[in-house]
Order: C-alpha cells, then structure tokens, then sequence
C-alpha cells in the first residue's frame, strides 16, 4: 500500500470526527440570519487547509458569503489543478421531519445523517484529508488551487465576479468540480453535462389587507384563486411549458441524443418504488432519462398564502406568493428565460390582483464536456480501477453554476468528479452522506492527483 | 337620564379596563396550544357575570372548549331573553403584520385595537356591563339567560349538543345574537340572514419525499403544480363555482330578492377604495351584494407547499395543501356540499399524485327572519331612537352557525342585534372596534331589554 493510503487509514477515526465538526456549521446561505455560521465554516475550512500543509489558505470576502481558497504549487516545473467546492448547504426547515437534528451529524450505520453530508461537505473533507495525506507523505505529484465557495446553493451569485477579479491567482490547467456524483455504489459515471438554471418570485396582491371570506367571499378576487390560476397556466396538458418563447432556444434530441440516454442504466420500477410514486410524470414524448437532464422544465418550488396553521381560519388573504426555478438545456440564456416567464406572468396575471415578480439573482448557462477529455480518461482510470468497472457515461438535471462560468471565463472544460448517490436525500430532510462513498473518495482524490500528474 | 344610564356613564373608565383586560386573553380556538387561555377567559367571565349581580354564572364543559353560562330570571311572570356571543377569537398570526400586539389591547383615539375587539368581545362586554347597570339600578326588566361559547371562530362543534343537552336550562322566549353590526357609524340596519358554512382541507401527496428540482425536475409530477391544476378546477371562468351538484339546491333570487338587495346602501366606488382594490370580481351575472349574501360561494382559505423562507430552495415538496370553506344559501346542505367538493377534489386529483380530504368538523345551514319578527321591531325601535334613522333591512355574507341551530331545535328565530362595522378588520391584522360603538352598545342593549318588556 502506498505511504499516503496508509497514512488515511491510520488517521481514519480522526478524519470522520473533522467531518462530523464540518457539517456542525448550518451553512445555510439562502437564510440571512445564518450569516455568521456561514462565515465561521469558511474560517474553520481556510484553518484546516492551512493545518493540511497549504503554503496559502485564506478566507476571501465577496459581496456576499466569503470564498475559502487554498493553494500548494510546490513544482513550477508541473501542471496545476483547480478543485472546486462548496462548503454552503440547503436550507433545514421542518426540523420535525428529520430523525436527528440536521446539525447534529449522526453515524446510522454506512450513512452520516446531516444537511449537507453528500451535497456536498463529504466531497470536500475527503478531498482535503486526500491531499493533506499526500503531502504529508512524498509531496504532491501535482500542483493544487482549491476555492470552495459558499453560494453554490443559492446560485453562485457572486463567483463569477471573483473569478474574473482573481483570474491570474485562479490559473490553472486542469479544472475539477467535486459537487458531483456516481451512479450506485457499485457503478461508477462520468458526468458529461448539467443543466442551467434561472429563478423568479412573485407576488399577487389582491385587497389591501386580508378580508373575512364570509363577508368577501364571492364578491373579491381571491388572490389564492389567482394564483392557483396563474400557476396552472404555466403548463401544458401535455406537462410541457406553456410559457411562449421557453423552447425557443432548445435543440431538438438527435438519433444519436436519444440513443445516449437510453444507454444510462436506470431501472424504472426501482426508481418509483425509491421514490414512493406509481408513475413518473413529465413533458409527453420524451423517457425519464431525457425529462431529466435532456429536456428544460419550470418548477414551482413554493407556494403559499392565507391561513397555514391547525384548525381553520376564514380570511379572503391580500397575498398569495410562488417560488420558481427554470432547469435549463444548451443554448437556452437565462435572462431570456426570466424574461419570457415574467412576460408569462404579467400577461396572464388574473383580473382583480396585481403582480409583482422578482427575478433571482442567480443564472447560468447549461454545461456540456466530452469523455474524451483527457482529466474525464484520468477520472475514467481511476473509477475503472477503484470499482472494478468501468464509469459509464452521464448527464445531471441539476446545476453546477460554476462548471459554465469556468469554461467561459479560462476557456478550459472542467470535470466533474465527486461521490454523492441520487438517494442520499440531497434538499430532502435527513439527507445523508454514505461513509463507504466517503472512504472511497479520499482514495479516489489521491489516485486521481496522481493519474493526473502522468498526463 | 335614567339611572342605569348614569350608572354606566359614572363607570365608563372601569368598563374600559375591563374590556382591555378580555381582550388580553388570547381565546384563540382553532389553536390547541391555546386551550389553557380559552379557559381562562371563560373562567373570567363566568366570575364577571357573578359579580355583575346574575344568579348563576358558571364554566361548563363541553368535549371542546367550554361555554359560559349565566341567568338571572327574577321575574315569574315576564318573558325570557336568551343572549348569545363568543368569547373564542380568530388566530392572530403574522404578529409583525400588527401595529401593535394582538393579545396587548391598544387605545387609538375612537379604536381600541386587538384581536376579537369587534369578533365580537366588544359586543359581550357591553352587554354584561349593560346588564349590570340595570340589575345595580332597578333590577332586570325581564328575565335573562346568557350562552357564550368558546368555539365559534372553528364552527361551533359542539354547541348544538350542548344546547340539546341543556334545553329546559336554555328555554327562552327571544333569542339574540350579539355576533352581528351595524352599516356605518350614523346607518344602523336589521340583519335578516346569514350564509350557511362548510369546511375542508385537503393534501396531495406526491413523491414520498422531498426531492431536488434539478435532478427530478420535469420528470415527476410536482405536488406544486397539481395543486395549483386541481384549486384552478374548482371554479368557471365566469368565477362562479365548477362543483358538480354545488348549485343543485340554490333557489334563483327571484326579482323580489334583487330589489331588496339594490335597496341596501353600497358606495361602490368607496367600498373599492377602502379594499384598496380596482374592480369587484364574483359570478357573473350578480351584483357585489348579490354575490356578498345571496349567492353561495368557495374559497380557499390558505394554500401552502415547497420552501416559503428566504431566498431559494430547489425542492419539489412531497405534498402541498389547501384549505377551503364554502358558503351556503338557503337550502344548500353542508353535508351534501362536502361529500359534492370531495368528489370534485378526487375526480380531478392530477395524475402523479393522491388525495386526503379531510372534512371539518363544522358546518351549518343558511338562515332567514322577517324583518316584522315582533324582537327585530324592537330592535327597530332601539335603533332609529339611538340613530335618528330608521335601520335598513341587511343581510350578512358571514355564517353564524347558532342562528340556525337556534332555529331548528327550539323552532324560534334568533334575531341579530351587535354593533360591529364593516371594516373594522375582523379575522385580518389590527382588528379593532370603535370606542363609540361599545359606548353605544352599552345603551342599546340597556334600551332594548326595556324594550323587550314592552312586547
């Protein structure tokens, strides 16, 4: 075994109180009031690279949540990589749905229970502790930059301007993104795209103040009637999107597309039966492969208004509030997508309510890499090795904003290689992180520093 | 000046302190956690009436909140009023949406401002202090018997078990109701019918967990958009209700009905600037009184599911919620009503997802007096003296459940004699009453217990 395996392996009780300390901060940063747990995760990161053997390791201020960014170039003579992460985490409401509380990580067999555990402190930690372990023992084979931000999980708002802000300390010649994953514990994947996003709120303003649906009942527009209204008319009976000009982008699937899709493993009546559902849902004429990461959709992620609590309360609400995000396929612009959505909703906002829509402040571009990239072949190898079998090839529905921004901005594809599992309740209560997955990556991130230094 | 009156005016300021303290107590019913200070407003007033000089006054139990039960008969020979109120009131969440705390009665020049001050506190207290002052001075004109029960804002449950189980206790010759208004501060009126009530919640459940929108976005249905598909179900485009079987006992207002309805006093053009609204909207074909009181309506009355905090969350919930009450016209049966909106609500249920409904427990009839009824004469007579103008004939589009059990199980009609106005913000943020209406209830009630008398 090598110095460094050998080296996780002693350490290994060590490493899992760390990340058991890691996911104890509730870096929530969609929730202003979290501000300074935010913050205090990001110095316990930038101290703990730092104790790694980092020669830099600092917190770095954005407009809003700080940026950890580490650094070891100990070879000018080598190829340096950038590893990316995120050290922010979903919020954790509904604290009464999670078997533990979400800040307390709790060891329940092969799984660590606590927000954020595989999405995605559990990448990050393994990361680290791989590097710190080979640098411990013989040096990097590499040269390192790490930046693990803390706005992933509210659309990366300000990373693209730190990035540009921070071009020459950033440079790099391979770009690595953990925030990914494998397809089961026994197969491993290759990611080879994502999708983009765009979000907007809005608001629907009915009376001036909420009224007695006895006494108004009937004889008001009722703003919850109307939003009930404006939401369904967003969609197609088909399931497609409504909205005019959303597909205007979209590339229709080639032979060739649909014929890649078909090739990912996914077992249908598996995945209902995971998911509780007896059937899967979606636009009409695609499978569920292709809704998921091939096709765009628009989600109503909130929804409310009125009266929420036990028993009854008769009110006619001033308010009724949604929340929504795009998913989004190459060539599609998120700003366009905002547009054409708002455009959508003043049009058809119902008689008797007003509307006010806020567009959130983040947005990216879908993201597409080959296989035949030369880090995806050195993530290949070390999949096929540490598995037994060889990565198959795949697509997220989800988004990593950055993946975009880093292709734009240094013209270079990065790779997507992390360990998280579809089932590990990722923005889900009592997500969790398996500790066999955790194990893995920390070797996984050590024979991919190496593979990389032979390309 | 009669001597009750002076009695009364000598202890205005002590009455006001008394009614700030009722109006202290947070008598919410819909909130279990609130039972303990239901009870003990109950408790308060029960000892209140004692002390105003009623023989009997006492809590007594019911399988829910309890009622407040008072008598005092010294009269033999003389008729009998029954007075009913509630002492419950409505929740008061939102406490920020409050200029000042719900539960922290607040005096604002004419207003004092807190929960339950018009809903219908106001109108309990000026008639216990009004009841005293004639006891203290004089004696009772007639005799009394006083129900206040504590569940009125969840539908009254158990109040006609109770009134059955309490008949010969209860047996009256007039039957009042102080859960009633007026039409301005210088217009009173004659309530000559109320809506009928009935009430459901219902959940879709989709995924058997929450899941991230952009890894399952588009390819199941959201719980979010089936919501909002199967509330928009429930009504027409021309905003009248799209319930199988709803209208099915609605008599047509007959060109009677609609003269009486033109013949109250509406300011159209006020009463929308007052909502802060630019347009009515109801049923097409109805005038806004029509469709206030004499046409039956649904309306959802809160509407929840998905992140509803700060910033953004990419989930798709595995439910989403709503709760909707109805209100009814005579002859319309609540619970014929309820089994017609539950099979709508399953018939339509969006594919992808599953239904609950689950039925409140409350639920009553439409009622209807003449305007000649011998008690609205005298309550006639008690207003254009108090007013200088006749009252106008009113009927409410709010349901007060008694009236018609009232009705049915001791074959009398109840007649409505309260002092509330319209836009006082009953069931919304700073409610309150006006100080001039309690001064005026007072008298009133004293005027119209004399009046009884006189019958």
């Amino acid at each position: 075994m090598s110095q460094w395996r050998a080296h996780l392996e002693q350490r290994q009780s060590a490493h899992l109180n760390e990340f058991v300390e890691l996911l104890s901060f509730p870096s929530i940063s969609a929730q202003p009031h979290m501000k300074d747990h935010v913050r205090a995760c990001a110095e316990w990161l930038a101290a703990r690279f730092k104790a790694a053997g980092f020669v830099r390791a600092e917190v770095m201020a954005t407009p809003g949540h700080p940026v950890v960014y580490a650094e070891h170039c100990p070879h000018p003579d080598k190829p340096t990589l950038l590893f990316y992460g995120h050290y922010d985490v979903q919020p954790a409401d509904n604290p009464e749905r999670w078997l533990s509380p979400p800040f307390e990580p709790t060891v329940d067999g092969d799984r660590i229970r606590a927000r954020g555990a595989s999405d995605m402190k559990g990448q990050v930690i393994a990361f680290l502790q791989a590097a710190e372990a080979l640098i411990a023992q013989g040096g990097l084979p590499i040269n390192l930059k790490v930046i693990v931000e803390g706005e992933e999980e509210i659309g990366s708002p300000n990373l693209s301007a730190f990035i540009e802000q921070n071009r020459a300390m950033l440079e790099a010649d391979y770009i690595v993104s953990g925030d990914s994953g494998q397809v089961s514990e026994t197969q491993p994947g290759l990611v080879l795209g994502t999708r983009g996003i765009c979000g907007l709120e809005f608001t629907l303003t009915g009376p001036g103040h909420d009224l007695h649906s006895g006494s108004w009942g009937g004889a008001v527009q009722n703003p919850l009637h109307a939003i009930a209204e404006l939401v369904a008319s967003l969609h197609r009976p088909d399931g497609g999107v409504a909205v005019e000009g959303f597909y205007d982008q979209v590339e229709p699937l080639t032979e060739a597309d649909r014929q890649w899709f078909a090739k990912i493993p996914f077992d249908e009546a598996k995945e209902l039966g995971k998911l509780k559902l007896e059937t899967f849902y979606g636009e009409a004429g695609y499978t569920t492969l292709e809704r998921q990461a091939g096709r765009p959709t628009l989600e109503i992620n909130g929804l409310w208004g009125g009266y929420t609590g036990a028993g009854s309360m008769t009110v006619i609400p001033a308010q009724a509030h949604a929340k929504i995000t795009c998913r989004l396929v190459p060539r599609q612009d998120p700003a366009k997508i905002i547009q054409a959505v708002t455009r959508h909703l003043e049009a058809h906002c119902p008689k008797g309510t007003r509307i006010e829509v806020r567009a959130r402040e983040f947005g990216a571009f879908a993201f597409r890499i080959s296989a035949d990239h030369p880090v995806n072949q050195a993530a290949k190898a070390v999949l096929s090795e540490l598995y037994g079998v060889e990565p198959v090839e795949l697509m997220f529905g989800g988004s990593v904003p950055v993946l975009a921004t880093f292709q734009q901005l240094f013209g270079k594809d990065p790779v997507s290689f992390g360990f998280g599992l579809d089932d590990e309740l990722i923005h889900s209560p009592n997500e969790y992180f398996r500790l066999s997955s955790y194990e893995k990556g920390k070797r996984a991130y050590g024979m991919f520093l190496e593979q990389l230094a032979k390309i």
